[in-house]
């Protein structure tokens, strides 16, 4: 019993030993936590200061008595709605913002009209008269929150519209003047969410329309990094392989990129126009090229499939198709680079894409050579891998082509300015120049791609 | 000239008849949308009806005098809080509720020390120091936001600590009696969020966790019926297909689950034990088989572009492959639908799968057959298109051989009920009649599956 209560006493103190290990460790480690955050995207410690800022600024109404006075403690609202309010982007905040301040607007009206319509039949009928309003309103846009297309947009205001009715119509049973209160809430709101929105668009904005604009041109870039890459990774000698690895895994945050995309298109609707977008820039349109582009790396996911795959063709079969394919990879890689430089840079692309045309002649060699029987003699197996790597190869290629159409259409609509034709030709310098500047300028975006700088030949 | 106006007059005629029309349509169409909704999950009405229940009945506080003369105006904080932490699942409000209640406490707290020390210095520094001290928690929390992990799980309750600290610190800068504010605010808070928590538990209650468990079981379903019909579908006459193709696209929504079930899993780590789930439930399990479930699908996705490819072998080469690809493919997908149910019925899978060893079998058969060389004599980019189909179908099948690991791991885990070895060859009624038991109790979830009763042979 001793030794059992002994060795359970050592036990115990192994346990706390190695939760103090665990918890020095975790201690230790969140400076360095810290300061990746911070690094990873910089604007991250902006918006911090930023809120504070805002927020500071907004409690002055209590510091100042003049201030006060006029809302009493209704101020307190200001500081709530620019809590509640100041959100990353300025899409995002001029959205809740609006959503907020509309809301409140709408249904202290409402809630007004159901306080007065309660009070006509008297006294004793009112609590009803008001509980059935509430629980009716209540439960109608609880309801309407379902809708896909509200929840994306208004999803908050109708929160808010719920919230004020409540508010309003209820608190006006005991307090007589209700139209008093529903004129300070209005008020402190709208100082309150014009002081978060001031903030936030006159001090370090972040635009949502950038951000979703550099997704876009980011993910077309992974891929484009991916297939230069592939060739050379593929037709390796066995043992070179494994080294850099970690270069060909970019790809795979486009997989899940969706619903990320889909929430910067909601906020950058509600964006004035800024920077170089105009107003109704057509963000639809980047949706378009995401889905593409998902569909684009899926087909890439399977190829890098093939990089670890067990199943290896000889050297010999691999060598036959080996031009083919490394042509077919890296140049439709390259047109992927290419569109994707024009839409970071927003310059028309290039009509007739050289890059397309040369992967459309490798594809043509690689199908003849699949044809004519690359190799009739030996074991169909090793083809097979072979083969499927051509044919997946094949595959990005007709979205290579899909995803140029969907940018030359953004292209069109958001009216990139063009190039010159004989620029083209000649324009290496000047494409490489603005390459630079850009990379330059959105050197804080929160993904930075490994190279923005494409020589055009 | 007049004739101009008058065909602008026309012209403006038309565009406000198509906008009229385009009106009627959109209001004929709304009550079918709202039909649609509450049919696709009837859970969302009865929520909405909880909403409207549950604010009802917190703003009782207003009617009744003895309960409204204890809070007074502080009475809004429990209509406030019903309305902002009422969420569909119960893990969702539980999460919120709790944040509230805690970061409420938290912050007040420390607001009242804020506010005690800012005292200390005299009258004059007060409003300064109580700035400062805004503005250094504003900024710290605001950063801590963007932590994953914090934001995964305690967003909400770091927001409400900004806004409580600020409120509560600010304030007292003029209200004297902060403790009495502070203590209101947080009994209100309780209140309210009881209140939602007992409506939301113990009327439908609707579990985060049933969810994901169903959605889990859903997405390997989907995946198997795919591979169940590709056989029958890709080795059909050309002239054949396009009917039944919609049953085929199932899978898509499997591509982009990510984000759902990410925050289901954050629900359901917040919900007691229910049904039949345990507390401790090893929901991140979960995500280890969706991101499997989603491996598999993109070689699916892949697969499924084979289905409306250009190039199609013709039906003397498909058909030398046909039997073992027809196999490999339904074999494994009865593999999966097995796997789904096991999950679905939290039932032991049997630890060896006979799919799983008969697609192995076919996996081999093909296997040899591409290796014998399967047709010498023929266009070989014929057999490109056959050959990788073959390739994708033998990836599937190490994806479900990946699938049913982790599902045996989630197995233990979870201590899924046994099934006796014996039973397993002549249980086929039995795990029917258990299927169809679990069809009644799930028939309300989201994504309702085609069908649940799969046969055990």
């Amino acid at each position: 019993m001793g030794l059992a209560s002994e060795t359970q006493k050592t036990e115990g103190w192994e346990s706390i030993k190695a939760l103090v290990g665990k918890m020095r460790t975790k201690v230790t480690e969140f400076p360095g936590k810290i300061k990746k955050l911070g690094q990873d995207d910089p604007r991250r410690i902006v918006h911090s200061l930023k809120v504070g800022l805002a927020i500071t600024l907004v409690s002055l109404f209590y510091y100042f008595d003049p201030l006060y006075v006029g809302f009493g403690s209704s101020a307190m609202w200001a500081v709530l709605t620019v809590v509640v309010v100041f959100e990353f982007s300025v899409g995002a905040t001029l959205g809740k913002g609006l959503n907020r301040g509309l809301a409140t607007f709408l249904a202290g009206s409402l809630g007004f009209g159901a306080h007065h319509l309660a009070t006509l039949p008297g006294e004793k009928f009112q609590p009803i008269l008001l509980g059935f309003f509430v629980f009716l309103l209540a439960t109608t846009v609880s309801f309407i929150r379902f809708f896909p297309r509200m929840k994306a947009r208004y999803d908050y205001g109708l929160v808010i519209f719920i919230l004020t009715f409540c508010l309003i119509s209820v608190s006006g049973y005991r307090d007589e003047e209700v139209l008093e209160l529903a004129h300070k809430r209005v008020s402190t709101i709208l100082i309150g969410g014009f002081t978060a929105l001031f903030v936030c668009i006159f001090i370090c904005p972040v635009w949502a329309g950038d951000d979703l604009h550099n997704l876009a041109a980011n993910n077309i870039e992974k891929l484009a990094n991916f297939l230069e890459e592939f060739g050379d990774e593929y037709f390796k000698e066995s043992g070179d392989r494994e080294s850099n690895k970690a270069s060909l895994q970019g790809y795979k945050s486009v997989l899940n990129s969706k619903q990320n995309e889909e929430s910067l298109v909601n906020f950058a609707r509600w964006e004035p126009r800024h920077g170089r977008f105009r107003f109704r820039h057509p963000w639809k349109q980047y949706q378009k090229i995401g889905s593409l582009t998902r569909h684009c790396a899926y087909r890439v996911e399977a190829l890098n499939g093939y990089l670890n795959s067990d199943v290896k063709a000889s050297v010999e079969t691999r060598g036959k198709i080996k031009e083919a394919c490394m042509k077919l990879s890296s140049e439709s890689g390259k047109a992927l680079n290419e569109l994707a430089l024009a839409v970071r840079t927003m310059t028309q692309p290039p009509s007739e894409c050289p890059h397309i045309a040369k992967s459309k002649n490798a594809a043509n060699s690689l199908k003849s050579l699949l044809k004519t029987g690359l190799c009739k003699d030996i074991d169909l197996q090793e083809i097979v891998a072979v083969a499927t790597v051509a044919s997946l190869l094949l595959d990005v290629l007709s979205c290579t082509e899909k995803i140029s159409e969907s940018v030359h259409e953004l292209a069109s609509l958001a009216r990139f300015k063009g190039v010159e034709d004989d620029q083209v030709a000649d324009g290496e310098k000047k494409l490489n120049q603005k390459g630079e500047v850009n990379n330059k300028s959105c050197s804080n975006s929160i993904e930075q791609p490994n190279h923005h700088v494409i020589t055009i030949d």
